[in-house]
């Protein structure tokens, strides 16, 4: 399926381990879809990318989810001058713990998002400019079912996995409540089945970062316009959220940084410093770690639509699969996949704690399903980052 | 020394634990102050208040130093109608862990504040308008500087104690270390000898937030007016690492709001839902925990300058002992006061392990230290909060 390998006879194609290049593709459907609030629109397009290639009894599929800020390319290169891979490059690919020499895997980019995918951004055939506001609100489980969509109309009759982390994983455990006789294993690390107070709170302080932004207009911006600062700052916060104390004092501790009239938050705002002297250099960049946020705000703007921002974090705030249901266990009732949920100690944002409760929960639903715990002081991101710990469970899990 | 009680007959003086109503002074010197950066201004004025009445020997004084947003006013009532006591009135007055019927207390807003006094958005009377950036960079030293020069004036010859949180605790040991002969005891709690890379980022966020807000315009606005928005943002993501994840879950859970209108996050902003119908209401206030955030955000602006909020951050930033003194042990070779620090278990801003660090360099550096640990899972915030145990603490260490 990774079919721009016909057309670059140079690829890092044969090499051991990795996917190469890859393209990705749209499944664009003219059929309404009805969101879980009851508004409609006239269709959609679902951006995603796939890997290996569906064997003749076609239950080799593998479905990656991906997190707030992912996309569909997990895995792979766009180009040969790509500097990085796909967000989970190092867990897919061939021989990797995800083996692509065994299995199909399809990721998409969610409905609501802004990469390729309808979301606000995308232009609305109504009025010929972006849907704004105007696009419906969205939940998991609107995501869940319009990747149901593309996944019935690639021909794809059951999931060997739905694998994802952080919201990758909430989509993750919809999906094996909506569609139990479709998928067979669901592995979900660093999530949770009802988004805290503590986070719903960094996700309310990130949209009205952005909300507050004169450039914001109510979500009525033009394409590659929009709110900016608000955007940039929104990421520099969650960006800790992703981290640990540990790791940042590893990572940067309390290094200062030699040039400081260094990187501006958000392009077009030049460094503070340039008019005054003596004190206004207290208020530029001094610290490394400074530095790095700025940086992480500065990239994520040239890479992400506002208002899918908002939209989403919305989605993960009303996420309660308990209230929904009525119960966890009663969410789980209709389960027939195997679970295997993956907490990481360091992570504060959707802490151990909240990973093992949902395998508690399928347990004392009679569902097959585990726990383990991996120790990294990482902090949330660790479910992305390099571990042969978590290889090793993927491997066995995913082992026929 | 409660100045205002002799106006008053009809206050509740003689109530049994109040201290009752209160006024605060001004110190005022118009002796040139020199900053650590060798910057100076030609005087200064610190605000501050007291309780209860120093006593002939001169030796019951205790200084409490106050926080990042905290004042002078750390106990009693400023008016019959005052609906809220200063910042720490559950620990200190008559009969109160801190007694003023035995102690005379003392506590200033800090130099670089804007409660009174001298700080940015202090008139520098070259210009007749605030200082804004051209008020000298500040650090925790400068601060406890500047509180000496005060207490000199008072009379005062020795503190009893000096008691902090967060960045009080900070002043505690730096007064320690500055003036050893001249304090007997520090009480130092949910603090750091050493601000760490997720404070500092924290920190950065909410300082990028102020200045990338149009209206802080460099640091130059007038009184009154200024980067509302961006210190409401800040303030609302600063006060999430006030408090704990457990905590905020038992007071909002996932508990939703009935009058979606409600607080807009800054004075002037309509909430975003009046000019659409459907999706715009889903970034309203729809959780309790965001109504409250916004609230809170909402009255800081009231009572806070944003340039304040700088200078005091980037003065809590830069406080790292063993950089500034070679090594721990080193900061703390000249003190003499008898030491306790107090950290908190679920204080993630300044982590029980943070503040132990403290008391065993004291211990290594040959001075009486000790450390307690209270299990809270109030957060950061537990040192402000009613706690008979740390009361108990308190009170047994300030024993003769």
């Amino acid at each position: 399926m990774n079919d721009a390998d016909d057309d670059f006879p140079f690829t890092n194609r044969s090499e051991p381990g990795e996917v190469g290049l890859v393209e990705p593709r749209d499944f664009i459907t003219t059929e309404p879809f009805t969101f879980e609030n009851g508004l409609q629109i006239p269709g959609f397009t679902q951006r995603f990318e796939t890997y290996g290639r569906l064997n003749a009894t076609r239950d080799n599929a593998i479905l990656i989810c991906h997190a707030l800020s992912g996309d569909h390319h997990c895995a792979g290169i766009h180009s040969l001058n790509d500097r990085k891979p796909g967000w989970w490059n190092n867990l897919i690919g061939p021989g990797k713990a995800v083996d692509t020499n065994r299995f199909f895997v399809l990721c998409a980019n969610v409905l609501g998002g802004c990469q390729g995918s309808s979301g606000p951004s995308s232009t609305n055939l109504g009025t010929g400019r972006p849907y704004g506001l105007a696009f419906p609100f969205v939940t998991i489980r609107d995501m869940v079912r319009a990747q149901k969509r593309w996944l019935d109309d690639l021909g794809i009759r059951s999931l060997y996995a739905v694998i994802g982390g952080s919201m990758g994983g909430m989509q993750v455990l919809q999906f094996g409540i909506e569609y139990p006789g479709f998928v067979k294993r669901m592995l979900a690390m660093a999530t949770t089945a009802r988004e805290s107070a503590q986070a719903i709170a960094f996700n309310e302080v990130g949209r009205q970062a952005i909300m507050q932004d004169p450039e914001w207009n109510r979500g009525d911006y033009p394409k590659g316009g929009g709110p900016r600062v608000g955007l940039a700052i929104a990421r520099m916060m969650a960006h800790i959220t992703y981290l640990s104390d540990a790791s940042m004092d590893r990572k940067f501790g309390r290094r200062q940084v030699k040039d400081r009239a260094a990187t501006p938050v958000a392009a077009g705002t030049p460094p503070p410093s340039e008019e005054h002297g003596g004190t206004a250099t207290a208020f530029d960049v001094q610290f490394e770690v400074e530095s790095y946020l700025r940086y992480q705000g500065q990239s994520f703007i040239n890479r992400f639509d506002a208002n899918t921002y908002l939209y989403i974090t919305r989605a993960i705030d009303h996420f309660d699969l308990a209230a929904a249901y009525g119960s966890l266990e009663q969410a789980f009732a209709p389960v027939e996949a195997e679970t295997l949920v993956v907490g990481f100690t360091s992570d504060w944002l959707f802490p151990p704690e909240q990973n093992r409760t949902i395998a508690e929960a399928l347990l004392r639903a009679g569902k097959r399903a585990s726990y383990a715990e991996l120790a990294t002081d990482l902090g949330h991101d660790s479910f992305l980052l390099e571990s042969p710990q978590l290889y090793d469970l993927v491997r066995g899990f995913l082992r026929p």
